[in-house]
């Protein structure tokens, strides 16, 4: 079985990508057991992964229709389609977050559509669909009204997912994906950064600053909970997602000041004095549009779950990053 | 003031071009009256119009990136986007619905942001966005969960549409229509067109095929009503839509055997003699995924109104379709 990830030299593509070939297979359909022969990594630089000959590391541009059709073969089984433009980028330029966000996705279908064998394709989306006016807890029949260029861009390829499914071009598969904490590595120029440096830098005893009051509440998922729902998300029969192929995955609802609480309970209370309260208007704009509490009914239905607790995920942040490393 | 209306030469878009032309002004900003100077009529057919000095009649193709970039001039106040592949067709042409109703409205909001003055841009979406299983009454936080590639374009359409607004591109709003009866002249490729002509056609001593049971309830506005929402869609000032763009207009909610019942006390029990009951399960099934009551509490907020009854409803098509011409 040959399956393709997009945007793989990232922080989840990477992870996906040890995990998958680690795991060797996938239940696919008729809960039998394929193995994975072939795992393509796509992205615009190369992916660094330890050498497996299951391996095919390609670099290219996914906004190219030629490089996407050579990259989709007629063996092509899954893709998952990760490469995005992350929020605040896509809130600074309009013009790239369309083309990588929204075209690349239609480019990425279109490929897939003419296989004429309907893999399966799941797709990252993100909580950034929700925004704005909304109702204290989202449900799984609520609109989505995205108040950034981000979810719009997210909530349109969630769109064409459902519909390429129902017409038997693609057997789809969508997770909207919580705020992703504990990020190792740097910041990047997602909105949501700061949730993850806030824990990961006073750990290793640098300073970080926090551009949201305390209240502020987030609905999170550590890497390691989001690379087993995304193998869940492959695995799962096609009759059991339904007419809907998009879920929002289960999480944790917590306040900035719960997860500061839970960091000085675990590495002692001196590291909050690494902590900057320097505000930043847009990205409180932005953070406070999202919603931090869902009742993700049919995400648990069909078997996903959550982490346990932010005390859980800072834990899981420190054995993934400080002592397999 | 330069208006202009694509899908010009359909039923609704022309209309709407007699009503602006009758009427002569848009209250624009500031509650003042604004003069109607020019008026540009754009489909893939000449609009059949009245010679009028304001009229400028314009032929070309709407997913034409350079035809549309000439149709935008600096000098348009306000575009009222109509050009759509109907849902019939949409579903069985799947390329070209995506051309039409996706690809054309991105080019179109692509225009109008290059004029840099935020033009107000009027979109005409339909209930076609609500599909699948759906809570009994339709309310404006209900997510959009079409079961269609035309109800799909719709939604993505609106999605851009409030975007491209929040980013002050242009000045949006959304329309979401209900199923238009009675429509004048002959049946189209919607899949709706049959609402029509089950009042139409026996009006006239003709027969007409109802492919639906007696007991599908459909959400339905006179022509007329629709023209005037069009109108005021463009009155209302920016500051009342608030965040979101997107209404479901008011409707009035109605059994197909509601609808020929009235049409007998109107025109007396023999004219039901002229529907036959040949059943198609594709529309059965289409129309039965569409919602047929709404609790459009925001449109009503913002000022639009229903038709009063399917007998009002009727006697207007008699009037308008019978009395005037």
């Amino acid at each position: 079985m040959h399956l393709i990830i997009t945007g793989a030299a990232g922080m989840l593509g990477q992870r996906l990508a040890t995990a998958l070939l680690k795991r060797g297979y996938l239940t696919h359909s008729d809960n039998q057991k394929t193995e994975i022969t072939k795992l393509t990594l796509f992205d615009q630089v190369a992916a660094t992964m330890p050498a497996d000959p299951r391996l095919n590391i390609v670099v290219g541009d996914v906004t190219d229709p030629e490089t996407i059709r050579q990259l989709i073969t007629p063996d092509t089984a899954v893709v998952y389609h990760l490469a995005a433009i992350v929020s605040g980028e896509a809130e600074q330029d309009f013009d790239l977050g369309m083309q990588v966000n929204l075209a690349a996705t239609q480019i990425l279908l279109a490929a897939c559509r003419r296989l004429e064998t309907a893999p399966r394709f799941i797709f990252s989306s993100s909580i950034a669909v929700f925004g704005g006016e909304l109702p204290p807890v989202i449900e799984d029949g609520t609109a989505l009204t995205p108040q950034s260029s981000y979810g719009t861009q997210k909530a349109i390829g969630e769109l064409l997912v459902n519909d390429y499914s129902r017409k038997g071009f693609i057997d789809g598969r969508v997770l909207r994906l919580p705020t992703i904490v504990v990020r190792p590595g740097k910041p990047n120029k997602a909105t949501s950064t700061f949730a993850s440096s806030i824990i990961r830098e006073p750990l290793q005893g640098l300073p970080a600053n926090c551009p949201v009051t305390p209240e502020t509440r987030l609905w999170i998922m550590s890497p390691r909970q989001a690379i087993k729902s995304f193998i869940q998300a492959a695995e799962i029969p096609a009759a059991a997602w339904g007419e809907h192929r998009s879920v929002a995955l289960p999480g944790v609802s917590v306040s900035v000041q719960e997860m500061l609480t839970a960091l000085a309970e675990i590495a002692g209370p001196d590291v909050l004095e690494y902590i900057t309260w320097q505000a930043d208007p847009m990205i409180q704009r932005i953070v406070a549009s999202w919603p931090a509490d869902f009742a993700p009914y049919r995400a648990m239905q069909l078997g996903f779950t959550a982490d346990h607790s932010i005390q859980d995920i800072i834990r899981t942040f420190m054995e993934d990053e400080f002592t397999e490393r």
